[in-house]
């Protein structure tokens, strides 16, 4: 190597470890809410007594954020609600207040485009017991941003693959809880298979994406995508973009489906709040029809970004 | 009311809050330790970016202290290396470091009887993203202590009821996963119905308990406890009764029961490590044998405390 290489490489390193220290900064810098206080994320704290750190025992939501706006966000509002309810765990703000401190914290962060986290748990108390603490205990409530380009994201463009894994996950998948190890293990071995979801199977069918719901459109055009239950999270985005289609007289069958099927289909892709839609080009390696974005998916794309624009607040 | 009863009333009402107050600051002013720091229960915090916080990303331990040492531990720390290794996490810390610093809160706390509980999480990161952190992420170590009398327990005379709940839980029950959510919701409902421990049924047969194992003694004075698998947690104190009992020539088979035979059973009792032994005296509002606690329980109570004691380090 030349002295100019050198110098250039170690310019470049360090280049690199500025930016990565700049970024780390910066998204540590965002102020976070928790319980009733606005606080950089860094000091953004609570409890090792939490029963959210301790058992897992609360709720969560994400809403997405374009031009400084929530999207679809009444709707995650009411699946918090109805999560909450699922286990007897009271707000520890009315609905109303919470939309007062994503807005505020998206004033405060500046955020244009992004994702508003919000996590609910039965609070804290003085020692560790399984069952519910007696009355006085407040759940704990956080929020904080996080900076996101959903909408230009480029594998909108590229479509991902994803991975089938076993559906190792408990039986209440309705109720969208903190419990997610087994989301988060599914997920890893995507990552680790240069895939960018992993697609769980129980039964032999799909059940949902792990953190976005699942379809296909079938070489008849039937939009398929697994009916609610137990064994899914309701999606909000799921939601949104069945009635969205629906609107549009599209066929929509809400079943389960198969992998054969899957890579049988025109097109394959996911919904979330996170990602909005995205193409799957790919299943365990093997392409979804000709291994390219099909045009339903970048046509619901276009029309969930839409709707996400016109109404968002 | 006379005068002097409201006096008496009113000083009786403030001498118990008096002593829930003096509880709750005695129980936070115990110290922790929250990766590298020993500090008071009530200012032991993690990030609300921490794994353990928003994915139940995250492996714990309990272990008992009976004179102010470790009942058992070895078998806990093995646990605990197993579990992390089932989940791709590096303890942060090794087993040796671990031991010292369970000692020390003993020693800080000046802990004489009670529990030493330990949580290892894979940390928190600048950000929320289901795969694990890339590298320079540290897990998170935090432990605390709790007082408890587990030898003089008034329910290890008095047995306990239990509750039967269907067993919703994940397929991984080996691993000892901060996840437990269905086990807050099942040990909820049990002390909603003023029992002691829930039993969870899968196929018919019992599991195990939310926080304990399962065991009956049939009429042929045979001790049946289920076998180790992912559907159940292999208990440290389970397998301690075990070895302990068949040292003794009693017959134990290692299989699922139902909960026909436990009603039908000569007895019936869990087991943990906060716990020890304790017997069921109730499934369900049905009373097991005659409804009295029996002398096999009481029989390997006695021997488990006498190995604890011999063995505690």
């Amino acid at each position: 190597m030349t002295i100019g290489g050198f110098v250039r490489g170690y310019k470049f390193a360090y280049m690199l470890l500025a930016a990565s220290l700049l970024d780390r900064r910066n998204r540590l810098n965002q102020i976070a809410y928790v319980n009733g206080a606005f606080v950089p994320l860094a000091e953004a704290k609570v409890s090792i007594l939490d029963r959210g750190f301790l058992f897992a025992d609360g709720i969560y939501e994400v809403s997405a954020v374009l031009d400084g706006k929530l999207v679809d966000n009444a709707s995650h509002l009411a699946r918090l609600e109805r999560s909450v309810g699922e286990i007897a765990l009271a707000l520890p703000e009315p609905l109303s207040r919470i939309v007062e401190i994503q807005r505020e914290l998206i004033a405060r962060n500046q955020l244009e485009n992004g994702l508003v986290y919000m996590e609910v748990t039965r609070g804290a108390d003085v020692g560790r017991d399984f069952a519910f603490p007696k009355s006085g205990v407040k759940p704990t409530l956080v929020m904080f941003t996080s900076v996101k380009d959903i909408v230009n994201a480029p594998a909108a463009k590229a479509g991902i693959g994803v991975i089938t894994v076993p559906d190792i996950r408990w039986t209440r998948r309705d109720i969208k809880s903190v419990a997610l190890l087994a989301q988060v293990l599914a997920k890893q071995a995507a990552a680790e298979a240069g895939a960018g979801e992993a697609w769980m199977i129980e039964d032999g069918k799909v059940t949902e994406g792990g953190s976005s719901s699942a379809f296909i459109l079938t070489q008849d055009d039937v939009l398929v995508t697994r009916q609610n239950s137990s064994a899914i999270l309701p999606g909000c985005t799921r939601r949104a973009v069945v009635a969205l289609a629906e609107e549009r007289q599209l066929r929509v069958e809400e079943r389960p489906f198969t992998i054969q099927e899957a890579l049988a289909a025109k097109e394959a892709f996911i919904t979330s709040a996170s990602l909005f839609v995205q193409p799957v080009v790919s299943i365990d390696g093997k392409t979804v029809a000709n291994g390219k974005p099909g045009p339903m998916a970048a046509r619901l794309r276009e029309i969930y970004i839409d709707f996400a624009r016109a109404t968002a607040v």
